[in-house]
């Protein structure tokens, strides 16, 4: 049988745990596997676009798992009363190839955006950093807000959204948790004076929410919401102020911030941040960009946490996912057993 | 919602219409798809290769609905109890990118690749073939035989199969289905006087179960169990003796019978056969071959066909597999809304 955490029990799981310890949870997971990245069977996420969106697939392997996640982006979804992004995934077992864990990742890909932005603000951003600059206050925001606060100990926030109700919908879920929260003018407005910006904004175009002007000596950029051909967020001279951290190079270059770039433009890999073979800051005036897509070895690192954290909890079901004959190469007798009786 | 197709479900509603008229159905919707091959969105499937086996993930899109399949293959389970190949699949809804469907593929894949078979049997096979010779006796045997009975009205059957109690175990299943079956006692004795040939081994290597001397005039192959790289069932020379047709020759080229050839090998898209830009059979001494790998859109086909099958049956639930959040940029609020009393 598949162990499956459904939408239900993925949300009462985050909502007993607490998302500030999950994500701290994944971000351990993440820091294992990025640390391990090497040893990853990597690939590009496989993507079908269409003028509405993209559905995408996103598989890797340690050599003892398999996980892969299905991904859509549909960035005029949430006008017609959808999710931008709607996710679910799978953990299988490398040496027989079973599917052994199915769950839904809408609400943990939420959660692994964030665990992932924290970890690259971890090691990156100044550790005196005091107040983070939310530029978009959709899905993604209050995650951010929650996962910076766990990890850097930030609590000042600047916000902006150009739709009202969203900014409104921030502080409405966000004051109540303890933040000191400033909704801000104008994308400039926000960034101003801050240490961490986090822009995850859902156009599917090459916007510039953001101009060179805006970013101050010092700062560390998340740049979330630029992920798919054609997607952008930075005006491409903010690239240029700073070094630029991604996730897994071949991808990136196709789908996030530094697609404006050359195919060479220079860049570091995180992974090799975490293990010592590359410099990550080098001082408190540098500017350091993360320059995000979201990569399958996070989905992985997610739903590896969330397979263990349920372990021995009422948080899932079991699906009857894969055909079980007693003589594995008596596929067809598993029909003859069920016919009904006189057919 | 997403409804669900599980095991117990796919084998009930197996048991219950009869695998012939199941084949039958997927085989009409597998007509239709080829016939429309141009407007689908083709890529080759991913794959995650291991010592053991590989993993696989299928998509295509014809820009209305997207599907994908999981499969795994894995030779050396059976003998340590598990199924060679499991898998499942999905549909998805283009427009916003919401998975719409899942079922397991175990069972299905099966079903479809014998409607595979069966289509391009009975559109390049001799229409007054008689006997079919089955080389390799595993899981996809039984499937194949009713296949080719319902398409082609075979009923005689020549069978072999290094493993004897396969061999027993497809008597056992077919005989009491009315074929005429004859045990024959080496791959080469199978094959003598048939019609058709359906190979479908499962070794992960480079095997030549048939050689060329052993293949009439006017004999159609379904070449079935050479489906990744290094994994081949065909001495190569027998590809030069006719005409080598194929589903998608990206696919074929690394991973069928003909990766033994040339890149620039020539071969017919099948699918052009079928809207007549393509000849098929041109005589009845022609010998014909498909070198069957198992493509996207045949799954795609198979998923289509269940979900419109068991629409207003009892064999789905319902899955609680996308979140749904009354503001979909509210994902957050739904984590407190499902928050403990007091917490």
């Amino acid at each position: 049988m598949t162990r499956f955490v459904d939408v239900k029990n993925m949300v009462r799981w985050a909502a007993t745990t607490g998302v500030e310890n999950i994500i701290d949870g994944i971000l351990g997971y993440l820091e294992e596997d990025f640390k391990r990245w090497a040893s990853f069977d990597k690939t590009a996420r496989v993507a079908s676009h269409t003028d509405f969106g993209v559905i995408e697939l996103m598989p890797t392997s340690d050599g003892e798992t398999y996980g892969f996640k299905y991904v859509n982006g549909h960035p005029s979804n949430p006008a017609r009363g959808f999710q931008t992004v709607t996710a679910f995934g799978v953990l299988a077992d490398v040496h027989n190839g079973y599917p052994t864990f199915l769950a839904e990742m809408t609400v943990l890909t939420a959660l692994r955006t964030a665990a992932t932005s924290a970890m690259f603000a971890k090691h990156l951003a100044r550790k005196d950093s005091k107040t983070l600059a939310l530029v978009g206050t959709g899905t993604q925001s209050e995650f951010q807000s929650l996962a910076m606060r766990k990890a850097m100990g930030i609590t000042t926030l600047r916000i902006w959204d150009t739709d009202p109700a969203a900014m409104e919908k921030f502080v409405r879920n966000m004051a109540p948790q303890g933040f000191d929260i400033t909704v801000a003018t104008s994308a400039r407005d926000a960034v101003a004076g801050a240490d961490i910006i986090t822009t995850c904004t859902a156009d599917k175009a090459n916007a510039a929410i953001l101009s060179a002007d805006m970013i101050a000596p010092g700062v560390h950029i998340n740049a979330i919401g630029g992920d798919c051909p054609g997607k952008t967020e930075l005006d491409a001279a903010i690239l240029d102020l700073g070094e630029v951290f991604v996730e897994f190079p071949e991808q990136t270059r196709i789908e996030g911030e530094i697609q404006q770039k050359p195919q060479d433009y220079p860049v570091t890999e995180f992974w090799q941040v975490l293990t010592g073979q590359a410099k990550g800051r080098t001082s408190d005036e540098q500017i350091t960009i993360f320059d995000s897509v979201g990569f399958a070895i996070e989905d992985f690192s997610a739903l590896r946490y969330v397979r263990d954290a349920v372990e021995g909890t009422e948080f899932f079901v079991e699906l009857d996912l894969v055909a079980d004959p007693e003589d594995p190469k008596d596929l067809y007798g598993l029909l003859g057993a069920m016919a009904p009786v006189g057919s």
